[in-house]
């Protein structure tokens, strides 16, 4: 069986996944058959001041409560997603798109779980002054950390 | 061009090396065609209480300061390596070998920059108990934040 058979990309649409991307669509020449394309939908980058745990939210429900504005937010990183999905198509791979509501590092690892993948593709900002302050990065950190299955962690062009 | 066409493998011949092993032969398959094998020697291992930086040493100024049962021990270094050439062959692989002397992590990224590799494979032990307190696994992060090329991050099994 190859080892990397299933693959998860977890993505925030910034460039540096976008390098990652490259990265995991390439798998494919290693064996890999199936890509999970996930979005972790932070409740913190919207107003919802009603709710005591935001997180508890699934992206239905987080829809549901949003102003106009927001919603649209939300829609257009759905249409995203679906952008994406036909790149990987394109690539020869079996698509599942996952969008969750969460904290990205706890997510990702949660999904790469249940999905049983065998390798998480991550993109990993380095020691840029601004990134140490903003802690930036920290997310493919704590993936790093918590994921059971390998990480493959590309690095900003 | 393969995105993994030259891989580099440090190893330090434990275990979780060699399940990070099973990985970088794998890459053959993803269009993987040379790979560097890395053994990195560290000074404090062996006894050398004359040198004030037994860090500027290279391999053979080591050997030849080192008592005999010493030798014995570097020289195993050098046949594990050459049995691990063999294998990395045996799956199609153009082979180097290097051994050098000096920090793991430190190292690792020098040669990977040396060398243009595309890709670094390393174990890493993940957040037990003991490898917290005696900082097992810290090459493996140093190596995430100090390389440039992408880093395929293998968990103990």
């Amino acid at each position: 069986m190859p080892l990397f058979k299933k693959v998860l990309y977890p993505t925030d649409f910034s460039e540096l996944a976008e390098t990652a991307k490259d990265y995991a669509l390439k798998l494919r020449e290693a064996g890999a058959e199936e890509v999970v394309l996930l979005h972790v939908i932070s409740p913190l980058e919207f107003s919802l001041p009603q709710f005591d745990d935001p997180f508890a939210l699934d992206v239905a429900l987080l829809y549901s409560h949003l102003p106009e504005v927001e919603r649209e937010v939300l829609k257009r990183h759905q249409e995203m997603l679906d952008i994406l999905a036909g790149d990987f198509e394109k690539a020869g791979f079996n698509v599942k798109k996952v969008l969750t509501v969460g904290t990205p590092s706890d997510e990702i690892v949660r999904v790469a779980e249940e999905e049983g993948v065998n390798v998480i593709v991550i993109g990993y900002h380095g020691k840029g002054l601004m990134e140490r302050i903003l802690e930036i990065g920290s997310t493919a950190k704590a993936v790093i950390k918590k994921a059971e299955c390998p990480v493959l962690v590309v690095k900003r062009r």
